[in-house]
Parts: C-alpha cells; structure tokens; sequence
C-alpha cells in the first residue's frame, strides 16, 4: 500500500485531521466497498480521496460544455453514497437515495426514509464537482449528515414508524 | 386539428370516456403546454396519446439492450409530469418530482412537497414504457395521484407547515 510519503500524494495543512473525521472514513469505506476488479487496493486513503480535491484553478479550467465527466459523476456518487451510508449509521435506519442529473449539470439529490425527505439538496455545476481542501469536504459531508439526523430526530414517528 | 375520424387514430372501446378523465385532460394539457415549437398543434387529443399506448405484441418486439429510448422518455416525463400538476391541482399545493432512470431502465420517481413524501414509484422496464389502452391509462394515472392525494389528508401538516 502507498503511504503519504507518496510524491503522488501531497498533503496540506489540516489533511490528517480531515482524514480521522468520520465522515471521511464512510467515504473511504464507500470506495472501497466499490472497488470490485482492486484497481484501488494498493492506495492509501488520501489517494483515494485525491481526485476529489479541486483547486480554483483547476476548477475554472473545466469546461461546463457537454455531459459531466463519468469520473466526476462517480465521484458525486461516491460522495453522496458515503452521506447516505454515514446517516443510516448515525440514525440506525435504512435510506434511500434518488439523484437526478441533467445534461447541463443541474439536478438534485434526495435522501427519503418511509414517508420522510431526510435530505434534499439541489445539484448545480456538477461538471466542477470537488472541494478546494479534504478539510472542506469532511466538513461540507458532515454538516449534511448532521442536518439530516436532525431531521430524523424532529420526525421521529414518521422515520421509524 | 385532425379528428378522431383521421384513420391514423383508431379509437378503442372506452376511448373516449377514457378521454374526459381529468387525468388525461392534464396529460394533454402538460403535451400542449411542452409543445415548444408548434410540431403537435395541428393534432387532436387523440393522436397526442397514441403513442402511450402499447400492444402486447409491440413491447414484446421492443428490445431492452441499450439506453431507453428518447421518444419513450419523453413520453415517461410526460406521464410523471402529468401526474405531478394533476397532485397539485387536486392539493393545491406545489410537488416537486425527482426522477432517477438507469441505463438499464430501471429507476424511482419522488414527489415530494415539503419535508413529506407524497409518492414513491419504482420504474422498471422503462424501455417498454406503455399502456395497453388509453383507458389502462388514465386508470393508472389516476390512481397514483388519488394515492398521493390521500397521503397529503394523512399528514396534513406535514404538507402544509
């Protein structure tokens, strides 16, 4: 396995922090849960999560002309996959995801569970998706984990019921 | 406008009373309303919906390899946004609709309004998307939306607040 003295990898400030929060560990689970032919077996966790770190730069360098890149649309998945399997921990019920993309990049995503929308958030610029720092997607993650458990716990007859 | 004496449309038995049916006035409503560039202005009800209905022997000979159809989509947002405005109407309150269709045709369909779920459709075989009469229809139709209707009167609040 790689490890971070990798020159591939470069870690920025806050990066080991981020990689402890557990959000940051359901989505590296969710990967590697994913991995059926082991192409990412020997990476190290902040391999993993390298793709998903996209600077400014590198941000505005994408064209938003055209369907969004398949990589970018597995790493939406991915993303919004680990949100769903850390609110199901948290929450200790099964959620359902439904996630409707647009050809220009739009759309929205939605966590029910019964009659309950967890979560609902809408999709813009999918094209772009990433994060300028792991720091930010632990956090960005987090929070939505965190609203939707507040949810949950604000309806809870209509969650379990 | 064509009519129904056009031999390109052959009603069948029920056709007609099928098409007083509030649903299938909102299906033609939502058709006209998404008629852009005037390509469907000269046809009657009628022919509007002859394509939603499909023999047994045509779905048999639609093959299910492959990304659905164009055609069969549109007819299938056509169906779901028909019953999206149809829940509105009948609700008086605004339902968004979240669609999530596979390549394989397989998929979900949320209306949900608020923090409430108000109809949750599995969709399968979305590639032979069709009816087998106009009257099969507008009963499916109505039936998903007396069925989101009456999930509404159930949590009212949950609705509403």
């Amino acid at each position: 396995m790689a490890t971070l003295s990798d020159p591939a990898v470069t870690p920025a400030v806050g990066d080991d922090k981020a990689l402890a929060t557990p959000f940051i560990k359901c989505l590296v689970r969710w990967i590697r849960a994913h991995d059926f032919y082991g192409s990412r077996e020997n990476k190290c966790d902040a391999q993993l999560l390298a793709k998903f770190t996209v600077t400014e730069e590198q941000r505005r360098a994408i064209p938003i002309i055209g369907d969004p890149d398949p990589d970018v649309l597995w790493r939406l998945d991915a993303f919004y996959g680990a949100v769903g399997v850390a609110i199901e921990e948290r929450a200790g019920l099964l959620v359902s995801r439904t996630m409707e993309i647009s050809h220009e990049g739009c759309g929205r995503v939605l966590f029910t569970t019964r009659r309950l929308v967890v979560l609902s958030k809408t999709l813009r610029d999918v094209h772009r998706f990433g994060f300028s720092t792991l720091r930010k997607l632990a956090k960005t993650g987090t929070k939505l984990v965190n609203h939707a458990v507040e949810v949950i716990q604000a309806y809870p007859d209509l969650a379990r019921e």
